[in-house]
Order: C-alpha cells, then sequence, then structure tokens
C-alpha cells in the first residue's frame, strides 16, 4: 500500500502506508486528495478495513475480490466505482500473461486503487512523477483529474501492445508472400486470440468511460469532463486499431487459403499430366515384355518383325502427342499469371 | 413442497408442506415472508391450488406448466412473474442434460418458486442456510431480497459449467497443436452446441434482469435494485465468456482447416515429387525389358551395345536430376518454416 | 364463407353465409360479435361488397387480394387491419407447401378473416370448438378477444413444424457421426430453406404484434392486451428456435467440411506412402528386367554375381525400411485420436 | 420535355414542352397541377431554366445532374425533393444495364420528373393512361398524389425483375442437383451481384419513403400518406425478397462445396485402393521379371520350383485380398447414402 | 503557413506567414475571414504559438500534433476542432502511401487548417481559385463556409479513389473468368486492404459530420447546415461504394474458391480414371513377363498356350470396357457444362 496525499500546501507519499495512516490523512483538512494504492486484493481483512474507512458497499468490496469483472462505472452515491481492465506484462514471447484488473474508488476527497498483484514498474509511475512536481497542474485540481490520469494511464498502456501486433501482422504479410506453414498459422491463431483479449477489456471500458462523460456525477467536475471525453477517444482508437487487425488477420487467412488451394491444382495438374503420359506408354512396353513362346505364330508376332521396335517407339511418341495436346486444349498447359 | 416462513421473531420450516399451510402463513402477521418451495410442474391440480391461494393469473399457471417459456419478467400488478433457465445437472460425459425451467412469484409477502423436477441438491441449498442462521441480513430483508437471493443463486451455477468449458477448450488447444482428428472435431462441435445452449438461457436472463432493474415496481425496493444491478453485471459476463468461447472454438476451427489445406499440399507435392521422378525411369527400363527378337538388327539395337547398360543408367540419372532442378526451381523443395 | 355470431343470447352458425346476412348479422344488436371467415381471396366482386358492408378501404382490399404480403397491422381508424403467414400443409416429403396469407380485419363488432384457399381441417377448427361451448369464457368477450384467438392459433401452427425440424436435425446429427453423403447434405440444405421460410414469416408477424401491444387503440380493450403479449412471447419463442436450428444447421456443415478435409488427408496419406514406397523397388525391378546382351562385360554385370538376387532384394529392403523410417519422422505414421 | 396539366375541368397534354409553356401553366389558375416530365439530364441550360422557373435550389440541380446520388428525400421548404433509383431495361442476357436515376420535385401546384434518358415505354405509361381516364381519382387528387402515382410506378418496377431472379435460382438449384459446373457457378456470381445491385437501389429508398412519411411536410397531405405508407409496404417487400434470394445463393454455393469435397472424397477414395492393391502386386511380378543369371543357385531359386507360378499368384491374391479386408475395415468401402 | 484573409473590400494572400501576421489580421476588423494553412505539425513551438493567438485548447493542440486520430467534431465553446483524414497521394503502384490527417478549427473570424506535411498541389488548390475570384459565392459568406468548402474537397478527394479501385475491381472480374494465379489473389487482398483504409478514415467523418449538422453550434449558419448536409451525403456515398466493392470483391474470392474445387475435381477424375484403367493391365502384362522355368509345366502355362497372347490382349480390354464402364456410371465421364 502506497499513501499519496497532496494539497496547495505539499505532498505527502509514504510506502507500506496503513488504514489508519489513510484515516488520519482523510481527516487532516490540508490535504486535499488522499491517493491509496493497493497492490494485490487478496487480504480479504484488508479490503473489509478499506471500506470501512472509506465508506464502500459491499457489493464494491466483492467486485474489487473478484478479479474477473468487466470494466464499468458504478455510481453509489457517495462515490464512484471503476473497474478497468489493463494489459499486465507481456511475456517472453509476445503472448498477453493477463489483462489485469484495476479498481478505482473516487469519493469527494480521496482516490483508492487497487491493482490485482505487485509489479515493479506498473503504469502509474508517470502519474507518481508528474505528481511530485511542484507546479504540475495535476497537483492543484481534485480527485477526479487524479482519476483520469490512473485511467488514462490505464489505457495508454493498450497502444505499444497494439502497435506491437501491427507489426508481427505486417511481417507475417510479408512471409506469407513466400510461403505460409503451420508456423505462419499458428502465429497468426496467437495473434487473434490477444486481439480478442485486447477487445474484452477495451469494449467495456469504452461504453463505461462514455457513461462516466454522460452521468452527472458531482464527483466530476465540468473541466474534467473534457479529458475524459479525450480517453474515451483513446479507447475508440484502440477499438479501430483492434478491429483493423482483426480484419487484416481475416483477410490474411483467406488468402492463404486462396493460395494454397491454388498451389494443390497446380501440384495436382504436374502429377496427372506426368502419370497420364507414361502410364500408357508402361503399359505397351509391359505388353511386349510379355514372355510368351514366340514358337507359336499368334503369339506376339510384333516382336517378331524386322521393324517392330521402331514401330512400337513411334506409337509410344504418337500417344505421348495426343496426350500433352489433349492438356493444351484443356488449358492446363497455359501460361499463368504469377 | 417445502414451505419457509421468517419474519424478525423467527423461522419455521416444513417439507410436504400443503396448499393449507402456505394460506394460513400468508395470513399470520408475524411471518413476514412465506417461501413456497415447488419441485415438479406437472400437477394441474396442484398449480390451480396454489394459483387461487396466492391469486395468480391464468396466463402465468399456464407459462408455469409449460417448460419451454424463454426467461422473462411480467408485472401482474399484485406479482411479478419471472422465468429463468438455469443448466441443470451435467451428465457424465459432460454435456448438459437440459436447462431447467425455474419460476418465481414475487407477491407483497410471499415467493412462489417452480423447479422443473425434485432433485437432490438444487441450487437453492446456499439461500436455505443462508437463512437458517439468525441474524443473517436476508433474513430481516423482505420477499424481493430473496427473490434476488434465488435468481442469484440460478446464475451462479453457470459459472462453473462456463470454467468447464473455457479448460477444455484450452485442453483441444493444446491437442490441436499435435494433431486434430475426427475426436478433436467432434468435441469442438460439441462445445459449440453447449455454449448455444448457455448462450439461449442467459441472454433472454439478462434482458429480463435489465427490464426488472429498469421497472418500478412497487415490489422492488430501492436497496433491492442495487443487488439486482449485480446479478445483472453477472449475467452480462456469463454472455461475455459466451462469446470468448464461441470465437476463440471458432478460431481453432479456422486454424485446424488453414493446417489441413498446408499439410495436404505437402502431402501431395511428396507424392507428386516421388511419382514423377520415378514414373519416366520406369518406363525406360520397361522399354529395355520388351522381348523384339534381336536377331533383327533395327530391334533394340541399344541392347547389343558394348556399353549400353552403363548409358542407360546415365541418362536415368540425367533425367532424374532434371527432374528434381525442375521442383527446385519451383520451390517445392524450399526450406518451410514449422 | 362461414358466419359465426354470438353474443350473451347464444351463438348462430351458417355455412356458405352471403354478405347480405353479415349485413343482417351487423344490423342485429343481440348478435355482439359477428365473425365472417372467407376462404379464397380470388373473387374480386366478393371481396368488393365485404369491403363496403364492413367499410374496409381500398388499400386493404388490394392487400387482401395480393398475397404476398408480409405480416403487418395497420390502424384504419374505424378498423384494425393484420396480415400475417401461417405454415399451410407440409406436404409428403415433408417440405412446406406454402406459407398461407391470413388476413384479419377487426371491427368494433366483427371480424373477418381471410384465407387463401379453402381447406379441411385449418387451424381454425380449435376455435370454432370453444365457441360452440356454452360457458366459454371467448363467448362473453368482445372481438378483440376472437382476434387474439385466431392468431394464437395461427401462431400454434409453427409448433409442430418446428418440432419435426428439430427432430430431422437429430437424426441428421447422428447420422453424420458415422458417414455424410451428398444426401445428408441435401436434406441439411433443404432444412434451412425450411427455416428461412419460416423466419421470413414469423419475424414480421413478432414485429406487427408487437406494434399491436404498443399502439393504444380502442379498438384492443386492456385484459386482451395481456393475452396479446403472451402471443408475441410464443412468436420470440418460434424466432429463438428457428435461430437456434440454423446455428446448429451451420455447425454440421461446418463439421462436415472439417471431417471431409481430415478423411482427405489421411486418404492422401496412404496413397502417398504405398505409392512412394513401392515405386522406387519397381524401379530397381524394372532395371534389372532388362534385355542387355549380358555377353558384354558392362551388360547387368549384378545379373551374373553369384549372389546377386537376395544382395537386389536386401537393397530393396533396406530402401523400403528407410522410407518408412522417414515417414514415421514426419508423423504420418503416428497414432490419431478417433 | 412533355408537359401534362390538369385540373378540375380537363387535361392538357403536351410533348415537346418549353420552360415557357410549363411557366404559363403554373400561372394558369384552372389548371391545378403541372406535372413536367424531362428526359435527359445532360443540358445544364435547360436545367438552369427550369429551377429558375420551378425555385428549385443551386444543390438540387447539382443532385439532379449527377446520375449518381443513393435515394434521399429532401425538404427545402417551398418544395420536396425526391431522388430514387429504379430498375432500367434488363438488356438481353438478363443483366442489369443500368439502374437508372430519377429526381422528381413536389411543389405546392407542380411536380417535376427528370429521367436519365429518353427511352420508349418508361415505367410512368401506366400513370399516363390513368391521368387521361376522365373520372380518374388521380385527377380530382392534388400533386402529392401524383408524386407516390410515380414513386410507386418506380417502385413496382422491381418486381418482375426479382420475379425473374427468383426463377433463375431455382433452375440453379435444379441443375445444382444434377451437376455444378463453372457455368452454374459464374451464374451465381452473376446473380448475386444483381442482387447486390438491386438492394443499393431499394434500401436508401426505403429510408428515404420512411423519412417521408414520418416528416410533417405540408405538401403531403394526411390522405396520401397512407398511400405512402402502402409504398413503404412495397419496398420492405423488396427488401425481403432481395435478403430470402441471397440467402438462397450463399446457401447453394456451401452446398456445392460441401459435395465437391465429399466428391472429392469419393474420388480419391477409389484411386488410392486401385493404386494401393495393385501396386504390391505389380512389384512383386517386376521382381520374377528380372534377368538373374539363374544358373547361379542363391539367384531366384523361386523360379525353377515345380509350383513356383501356382505358390506366387496365391501370394498376390492373399495380398489383395488383405488390402481389401484392411480398406473395408477402414469403412471405405462401405455403402453410402445417395 | 499560407495566410488568406478576406472581406467584402479584398482578398489578401502571404506565402510564409508569421503567427504575428495572423495575430494582426484577427484584429483588422476589415478582414472578416482569416485563412491559416498550416503545413506540418511537427514544430510543437509554432502549435503552441499559434494555439496562443487563436485560443486553442491544451488538449486540441495535442490532436494536432498526434497524426493517428480518427475523425471527430469537437465545440470548445469559442471554436469548433474538426480532425478528419483525406487519402494523400496514391503512389506510383496504386497503392494508398497515407491517409493524411487534416485537422480544421473555426472561430468566429478565422479557420485554421493543419496538413500533415507539405505537398505540391494538395487539394486545396481549387478552394483557393474559388477565393481569388471577385464575385465568388464563397467570398462573401463566413468562415463556417470556407470550413465547409475545406472539408468537402477533403472528401470529393475519395471519389477518384474509389473509382480507380472500382476499375480494378473490373479487371479483375474479366481476368478471373478466364484463370486465377496468385497474382490475381494478392491483388484482390491488396484491393481490401484499401478499402478497409478507406472505410476506416469515411465512416467517422461521416458520423462527424452529422454530428456537425445536429449541433446547434452559433458558429455554423443555418444556410450553411443545408451545404454540410450535401458534404454528409457525399460521405454517405462513399461508404455505399466502399461496401459494395468490398461485397464483389468477396463474391470474386468465393467463385474462386468453388471453380477451383471444381477444377481439383476434374483433374483427380482424370487422373483416377487413367489410373485404374491403366494399372490393373500393367499388372498383367506384369505377370507374363515374370521368367519362371516354363519347363516345369505348372509354370505359366499360359505362355506356351497357342493363342495366349492374343486370349490375354482380349482379357485386357474386357477389364479396360468394364472399368469404363463403371466410370460411366458413376457419371463421372458425363457431359458438364462450361
Amino acid at each position: 500500500m502506497r499513501l499519496t496525499a497532496y494539497g496547495p500546501s505539499g505532498l505527502v507519499e509514504k510506502e507500506g502506508a496503513t488504514v489508519d495512516a489513510f484515516r488520519a490523512s482523510l481527516a487532516d483538512p490540508t490535504r486535499e486528495v488522499t491517493w491509496l494504492d493497493v497492490d494485490g486484493v487478496g487480504d480479504a481483512a484488508l479490503l473489509e478495513a478499506i471500506g470501512q474507512a472509506a465508506g464502500l458497499h459491499r457489493l464494491t468490496l466483492a467486485d474489487i475480490a473478484n478479479t474477473n469483472q468487466r470494466a464499468k462505472v458504478e455510481d453509489y452515491g457517495s462515490y464512484l466505482y471503476v473497474v478497468l481492465r489493463s494489459p499486465g506484462k507481456t511475456s517472453g514471447n509476445g503472448r498477453i500473461v493477463d489483462c489485469e484488473q484495476i479498481s478505482l474508488c473516487l469519493g469527494p476527497r480521496f482516490v483508492i486503487s487497487f491493482q490485482e498483484e505487485h509489479k515493479p514498474g506498473d503504469c502509474y509511475g508517470e502519474v507518481r512523477t508528474r505528481l511530485r512536481q511542484e507546479r504540475a497542474p495535476l497537483r492543484s485540481a481534485g480527485p477526479d483529474a487524479l482519476l483520469h490520469a490512473l485511467m488514462d494511464a490505464s489505457i495508454d498502456a493498450f497502444f505499444p501492445l497494439l502497435e506491437e501486433i501491427g507489426e508481427r501482422l505486417e511481417a507475417l504479410e510479408d512471409r506469407s508472400a513466400v510461403a505460409m506453414g503451420p508456423g505462419t498459422i499458428r502465429e497468426l491463431h496467437d495473434l487473434r486470440r490477444e486481439l480478442i483479449t485486447v477487445r474484452r477489456a477495451a469494449w467495456p471500458l469504452r461504453d463505461a468511460t462514455g457513461a462516466l462523460i454522460r452521468e452527472q456525477s458531482p464527483l466530476i467536475r465540468e473541466g474534467t469532463r473534457l479529458y475524459l471525453r479525450d480517453a474515451y477517444d483513446h479507447l475508440v482508437q484502440v477499438m479501430d486499431l483492434v478491429e483493423t487487425s482483426r480484419e487484416l488477420a481475416t483477410g490474411l487467412i483467406e488468402m492463404h487459403l486462396s493460395l494454397a488451394s491454388f498451389k494443390l491444382n497446380e501440384v495436382m495438374k504436374v502429377l496427372t499430366i506426368i502419370t497420364t503420359v507414361f502410364i500408357p506408354l508402361s503399359f505397351i512396353a509391359g505388353i511386349y515384355g510379355m514372355n510368351f513362346d514366340t514358337s507359336h505364330p499368334a503369339n506376339m508376332p510384333e516382336t517378331r518383325w524386322d521393324y517392330g521396335y521402331p514401330i512400337v517407339l513411334g506409337m509410344m511418341l504418337a500417344i505421348a502427342t495426343a496426350m500433352m495436346w489433349a492438356f493444351w486444349r484443356k488449358g492446363w498447359l497455359g501460361s499463368r499469371d504469377s
């Protein structure tokens, strides 16, 4: 737990704060905004204590603890409860490990943020840096501006991920022009799964942010509303990128299927032409390879002709030529575009 | 039929209750809430009797008896009628046997619940346990809180089922990376059928719950509305999980088709290369296996050459090399990604 | 034309009624409701006469005569005009012959129903039976209750059809687990066509019924509105069944395509393995079957070796083993799930 | 340009009218409605002159001249501007040559219609015939009734086209039951293109007509609104037919793909069975066709056995039987449904 | 930066203007409209200076600098901020290089336009030409008319691009009737990507323009609203063309897949017929090519018969005829439509 309290007179930061320190900070009139940042939501007793100190409803505490919530905004009268999902750290192989659930409670004088687990380098580092600056506009604004800053930091975490996905898509497109093997197919499949994950996180967040703008909660001041509209625009952009990436991925798969069916046809044509030309010729050679007793005049008289061999060879050539002509007529030998 | 009546003064439970006991309980002013739990809806006379005791409309009774209703909420003025479908027991092989229809009637002082059939261990066990606790908040709340508790128990029954489906999907994904046979395909098909069933049950229930929240029925108090919103959120989560699972299943099938077309191309290339290289060679061997009478000088003179045999072998090697070169040019021998 | 007039004092039924009888019945104050049931809409003069007697608009008469209308409800002030489509008789092979258009006009004291053609055993038999009962609630209710009864009878005619489609789908699913031939594919195609037909009939009817409930026409009394809501629920259920059946049919076709591509791969693997193993061996046998003159020492010296034959056989065995090993390495011989 | 002016006192028709004649007709109080029908929109000066005479806005004139508009209705206060697209003449091979743009301007005392080009036998012939009748209701109705008549004539031109498409679809379905070649595939593709064209024309027209009904323009009288609702219903029917045809065409293509994959499997099975049975047998025959020097005892001793030939033949029979048994076990020889 | 200031008294144009010149122009009451056209948005200090001079909000400046915005319209009270994306120059091979972001700020007396980069021949050339004409209506209209003129020029830039795409689609359709190779498939894929890009640019622009029409901003006068509605219609037309092109492209791909599966079946039939007929015959020839010692009476007695050879040849003919008959029965030799 990290406590950050600030007002016009100054800023106090405290790592490893207790609930009592939070209570004291709320009671201190010189500290206009108190931000309690909780890492980990597994300690039910701690949640209960924070809930009592800040006046949170039982249902809110249950939602904070259950980390499978969809993004939403709920107005409990005395405070606003915001749930959102932010892309966590991406693992070494580029997959999303998890979309972390972040719960934010905005009261008249406080903001409480709950992150799923403690991580070095979370997405709120930049907000803390801005708060520490003496004359930052954020410092003189109210808790609603802090709420916006935290939401905006979570939303901006989507963009590097989507850029990376976009780059992987382009690499796949380049590669698929040459050949598309099982590796490419599986990578495309993984990429679509990630897009589903991002969309699941961003879509309800967009609706929730839209509701936050429309709802006339007294906790959100008019000036902050303009900034929330900006956050909303960012989410619309995230969704736009996700949808475009999905369409590109689907297009790649369809192109692959079309190309595969084309290549199969090409392979089969080669096989069919070669087989169809040589099988009848081999059959004729087989005929004259039979060991019938040629002392009987009716048995294989051709083999005793003076020019039997050249005649048979000529016949074979004629058959092969006729076959090739038939294939040419069917257009199987025609030139194709590359 | 199980009768549970409670008020601030205490709780009375009675298995195998009669309609008269229900009437008496309604008339007793010390019992604030009377919950009649009916297992089985096949006895028309019993339904009629309950309907008269509680003042239910003829259409409500018809809907209770016909167990193919979609989830809905109907306001009959003096009472609210809620139909919902809850996943029944899953059979041994993991398939949903049936989605059971549950009808709930909420009057000013009673709740009547109709389950399709009597089962040991239904989803209301936990509600009964909570009611039996002396100081449970549910006990001092009105019948609308009981209605919410019953609906919530039915909705929560979806989650274990969806988790199981999610685990099966992951197992399928792992397996499909190795090979995808008819067993995997059929299991995916079964899984999609189950998802259709869950969606059919959950979708109208979500709309009905939403309507229950919006409609300003005097039977629902303001405090309960907050809890119903929570139940609504759970249903949105169910739908979200169903849609995600459906997309994953569709993605798996598409990946399978892409991989199958890739593998078919690979198999066909091997077949074509081998066949195309050896068939012309076999034909040449067949030529020189013919039994033409070599006493005629025009017949197979090559067989009488001193070095006929090495020359023919060399010619075969040249043809095979040329063929392989042609295939290499077409890129059929190129390295592929794995 | 069948005329049925009733009121508290009694019921009069008349087959083959004339327009004059209809006029007379309308004028008789003891007959509260007059129901004129017209079979066949081809007689323009008759339609005109009925239209004048009941005060129908020219556009209404045109819509009645043109039997390609979509379901709709139109309020002409003095009367309501309802068009709906009901599944006609299904022919011997289970196909829908036609969805019959039924037009209903509800006036303050009359209901006129137009069916496309005269059929023994139409879906209104049950309504007539109810009317003939002395103390039926329908008899003492107004013409709007009769309108609802006729609409409900038409809607209920969808359910046996959908049940039959559901049974056929299940039979197809069972069959497709064994094998899926052109017969199964064509039956699935027919089934989807029928579902399109049912949906085309039911969808606009649902919207029209919804409009009938919302519109505050004085011709529909408050009590009947509740029954119309019930009819609306039935139509929602019809649409729900249609959509589920469509999804199941689509799923079956996709499963079939996946299975077919899997089976093709299996067949091709067998062909490729057998061909690839034996073609090189046959080529070697062909080599030693050539008839080169072995008196020349360079020609086929192997055939004159003491152990040439066993050496060649051993070589063939070695090649076959190497080939099988290569296939095993590619995983083509691996076990698959069934 | 054709000028048709009428009122209670009579009707004046004039081919090749001028703008001055139009102005004069507008000024004549005995002519209640003046209809100016302009063929061809390429003459900018003429358009300008008409625009000044009728008080049309500059944007309206630009839209009339640019014949790529989507259907729309615009209320310019003093007049209504309606654009619609109507199927032009279908060419000899059944394709739509073009969907002609028709612009209609409805003023308080005039209707101006602009057709793209002059054609004998346009769809307004029937409207002219009705106007010429002495006691036609259209003659005594205002210009809004004429607008409806012209729109209705344009909309009704869709139906013969859709009927023809429906008949072609049925013919294709009959043919596809036998065989589906490239001709059938291409015809289906053409048919879907035509449906896209019709939908593009009808969809915005439906929305525009709906807007015309809702908007309370004083130029449309209450009685005409009822007729416009009828035209709207016709457009809904057109869209319904288009959607149904599209679904049928898609179903046909999917059926074709399923059947093709089934037939491919059948063909491949036959090929594989024949090849797999005979290739090993041919290999054995090849073995004993080798010319090893049988004076060496280790070389091909079987050929010198007394019963070597029958033994080898028996061995071949045994191998063939084992192969067929294996195929039978795999179900490849099983009966299939036809 | 280009400054264009005009009023009833005249027009002043200045290339390479400074922010001070802009300020001065705003202060000059004789210049009713000042248009500042900025090429390039990379100079943060310049943006800051312009923002201060025109009173732009910090968020507006951030959006101008970040060139990945979706099209939108934002009302900041004292000015309107419009973002739109316009197709940039198409490169030599017909691909869209980039959709350029254009930001427009409309104040009570100024319009500022920001283009991403400086290009000769941008789409505003025509607007400048119109402004230079002495008696152009645009010159006497306010800044909102100039905003419309700039938006309209950006929107009209979509049409040549879409026409080019349409022509390429038609060329592809013509080519695909002959043959469809990897080149055609890849071109279709590229074309669909371009359509996605255009749609991404046009869709939000349409919504933004619609919002601009609905919102009653005092900066937009009533007369200009009519022109904005015209721009909106153009965007609807763009979307319509995009959707139609997408459907045509999808239809082409589906036709290709159907044709490919048909051709594959044809190829496989030829292969199977030839192989199946000749393989058994070759086997028989192989049998009689074996070198069994015919001095043993049981070994190959047929070879010593007087008419062994003609009998075997006759047997082969019988087998071939039977095979062909079987294929004819299966319909593989039947005529097909072309």
